[in-house]
């Protein structure tokens, strides 16, 4: 029996308004469980852009850290992403929420000129140079644009960001709830996720389909 | 065609040493949707018992606020649970996490001379009142023996909580992952979750014959 196959999963906080998405970023661990494959789950070692009250959507005067928040999600069990090496894992995945375009990269602010933190860019470079697999749900597809260039990804039917990937080089495909968004070449695999009016229940569709076409790239 | 079934679901906080367990919280909201009904996230307005870093363990020097906390893993939309009316759900559920033992009710500091919160007491006394079903996963159930007595209920594996749930006047069953507990007479489910050692698929498959077996207590 082969062993199982081991998944590193990128959080950028705990809530979709300053951190990672929580229904997509359970959800992807809940896809690589159910098809028999392991995960590790890294984040940052840094201050969050800010905190936000989720239910006034306003800003709070309080720092969070995000590597501290991403570890309420992992139930404890985080690593500081400065501790990632692509030889020890068979495929990265970034979940979505705001901390991927405010926390992992700058996209929020600085659209297509934004930066991706040293580390994300990193761990994107080292694994995709190791031809081994790459996801992302929900908005986390810009930092792929920002790091790969020319890749071809989705962010659902947004036009605007779907712009932006097109003015970062990479090929921008509309896709519905659900849908993945495959790059065979790149072994890349992106999905809308909350990018869509989406149900709870296209955010588990949307992320098992993402972890199966990863495992396929793997054979 | 059959109106949707509406849950209420009562959240403790946003991580599962001082609030809810993120990934019962949100597999209780995956299995609502795909059993085709519809949920609505309640939270008392008060400070958490305490905060915990997640990552050390240890205690972190602020406060949050449980309802404010809860609407991150609602992507917004919780409301107080003084607002809560049996009348307007067709049944209550409680996901687990050190939440529903330190904020929704004190029974990890005082066991079975637990108080439970008073809002939480009452939206419990007048759902079982208005003959309609309530779940309950992980730790959780304590809270429901503490109230309403002489239920079936279970934890799981753990003597010591088992034996608590017996002097608090309950009938206390033990299961293992997946496996629930049903109390047909006073329409009360329960899934001992994070209790035992599970896995992440495992809490979606008990989170979801919880919520199937209160549907069927609907008919």
């Amino acid at each position: 029996m082969a062993s199982q196959k081991k998944f590193a999963v990128v959080l950028s906080g705990n809530g979709v308004f300053d951190g990672s998405e929580i229904h997509e970023a359970v959800m992807t661990l809940y896809a690589i469980n159910r098809n028999n494959a392991e995960y590790q789950i890294f984040a940052p070692d840094m201050d969050q852009h800010h905190v936000l009250n989720h239910l006034s959507g306003e800003e709070m005067d309080e720092k969070r850290n995000v590597l501290v928040e991403s570890a309420r999600i992992a139930r404890g069990n985080a690593k500081a992403l400065s501790e990632y090496l692509a030889q020890e894992f068979d495929a990265l995945i970034i979940p979505g929420g705001f901390g991927a375009a405010k926390n992992l990269s700058s996209f929020a602010f600085d659209g297509v000129n934004c930066k991706v933190h040293p580390e994300m860019e990193m761990a994107i470079n080292t694994t995709h140079k190791a031809g081994k697999p790459i996801g992302a749900l929900c908005i986390a597809p810009v930092i792929l644009a920002r790091v790969l260039g020319d890749v071809v990804l989705t962010v659902g039917q947004d036009q605007g960001t779907t712009d932006a990937l097109g003015k970062m080089g990479a090929q921008a495909v509309k896709t519905n709830a659900r849908e993945i968004a495959t790059d065979l070449e790149n072994k890349i695999v992106t999905n809308p996720c909350y990018m869509l009016d989406s149900s709870i229940v296209d955010i588990a569709e949307g992320a098992n389909n993402v972890v199966k076409a990863l495992l396929k790239m793997m054979d």
